[in-house]
């Protein structure tokens, strides 16, 4: 089976990567070649199989043609510009995150060969107000332009897919947690900062009180749905073809207890309290709990308390060790 | 005041023009010049002001930018393929409707006036399965490229609209009923059909029982939600820009009974019954009942009755006159 995943040198897509290369199957098909594409070509981990890296802009017109054209069976589609560049760049967020994956859909109904589509939506489809929790009947009603291109591609992805060009599926990806690697300027940054580093001995500034609550799910369970979504029977997801991933609701309060619990009173005090009003304001219109049953029911799995988040944190990125 | 029309061709177009052509005011404000713009150049009704009829097909790149030239205060987007034909043919689907759209709204946001726009969307948004009455909170999931491209274009709107590039407002058309003019190919034709033809001595077939239930408003309705959705306070709209217009919940035996109270037993008996199963499939998909509590507390006001609807088209299209 070929498989091609686009937006590969990001942090889901590298750790995808990096799966699919170390077990050679999705599911119970053998994987005898795998495209990873991105703006700069990605790194190829070490596999039993081909690993072609390819280097290209997906909004530009020729390149989801290429990327195709060996017929992929599955393609993963997450390559994207995150929210904050979306919002301060209008057009490049139209032109990469609609632009780009409308051309691979086209491209992907030109190949003809009707593949597997697994595509990376988000919860910032969804706009308040919220309920205690979102169900799977939620509108669509983002307040970002990064949303309001995600729930296009929700819809492109719908209507392709009921036109038979191929066989899609969105996840609703929660706030991704701990992410690996150096802090970043997204509003949400503080999520992951305040476990990453006291966990390797650094300070890292809250901007918000421990009672937000937030919508999370580690790499590690990112990974496994998407794996989960290249095998599943999609007949049994009718016409709605997008689905709220399950995830774990948090507060910064349970946040910091899993991090005690885990690294001790120690790396507790490293966390300096630093109020926002602004990342305040921004954190406030985010979804803070979901009821994903859909997905639930169909087999998707998240981590099972913020506890586990933090220790497959340790795991896969800390070698098992904490402290600086 | 300087008024753009696009699909000014189309029926409910041409209405909205003569009624603009006819009164020289939206709310309070004078109607200096109207431009009414289709793929043939619509006819111009006589008006006490400027009024230009342009042909231009609104998904080639030039056309938006050459529309907005003159800045106009208030844009009415009409300029659709029908549902039908956007099904069967897929590419100028999404050439018109989607491309069309964002076309109008990048030339509108380079432009910079920020006018007033006005979208003409549509039921065809949702996708069953429908609970009894659907609320204003009802998720968008189209089953068809028409509702998809709408879904699309109603984001493209509440996008530009919340990064200050124009003032927007969708407004989701129920079917409209009864449609003037000879009898279409459209799945929903019927339900103009058996009115509008016995109306006039004509037979007219039915496709389906009598029990069929959908949702209705007259052009005269819709035209009137246009107006006041161009002179609304968009202050009350909050992030949701888009409204499920007001309308009539009918059954085929509630118009036939109207069309009975105002035309007797002998027009009844020009309904020939001739059921169609692929009719019957396509419309059990369809939306049967909303409750639009939003547009109703903004002040949209559909017709009264059913009764009242095959009253509008006696008056507005037929000189008052029903019979052979």
């Amino acid at each position: 089976m070929h498989v091609l995943v686009t937006g590969a040198g990001g942090m889901i897509g590298r750790k995808l990567a990096e799966r699919l290369a170390a077990s050679g199957v999705i599911g119970s098909r053998r994987i005898a070649r795998l495209t990873l594409a991105d703006l700069a070509a990605p790194g190829a981990p070490a596999a039993a199989f081909d690993v072609a890296s390819v280097a290209v802009d997906i909004s530009s017109p020729r390149a989801a043609t290429e990327l195709v054209a060996g017929a992929p069976d599955v393609i993963f589609h997450l390559a994207a510009i995150v929210s904050g560049e979306a919002e301060a760049d209008f057009d490049k967020g139209y032109r990469v995150n609609l632009d780009g994956t409308r051309l691979l859909f086209e491209a992907i109904r030109a190949r003809g060969n009707a593949p597997r589509v697994v595509f990376a939506s988000s919860i910032a489809v969804f706009g308040g107000p919220y309920p205690e929790q979102i169900d799977d009947d939620f509108p669509l009603a983002p307040l970002t332009s990064y949303g309001t291109q995600k729930a296009m591609g929700e819809l492109l992805l719908a209507d392709f897919g009921r036109k038979g060009f191929f066989d899609g599926i969105g996840i609703r990806l929660p706030t991704i947690c701990v992410r690996p690697g150096a802090p970043n300027k997204a509003a949400s940054g503080f999520f992951s900062n305040i476990l990453r580093e006291p966990l390797v001995g650094q300070e890292a500034i809250l901007p918000v009180p421990d009672d937000v609550r937030h919508w999370f799910a580690s790499p590690r369970a990112a990974v496994g749905f998407l794996l989960h979504a290249a095998t599943l029977d999609t007949g049994l997801l009718g016409q709605r073809r997008s689905l709220n991933m399950p995830g774990v609701s948090a507060t910064i309060g349970e946040e910091i207890e899993a991090l005690r619990a885990v690294a001790g009173d120690e790396a507790v005090r490293l966390i300096r309290r630093q109020p926002d009003e602004t990342i305040m304001r921004i954190v406030e219109g985010w979804p803070r709990n979901f009821a994903p049953q859909r997905a639930l029911a169909l087999g998707f799995s998240a981590d099972r308390s913020f506890h586990d988040i933090v220790l497959a944190h340790v795991e896969d990125e800390l070698g098992g060790r904490v402290g600086g």
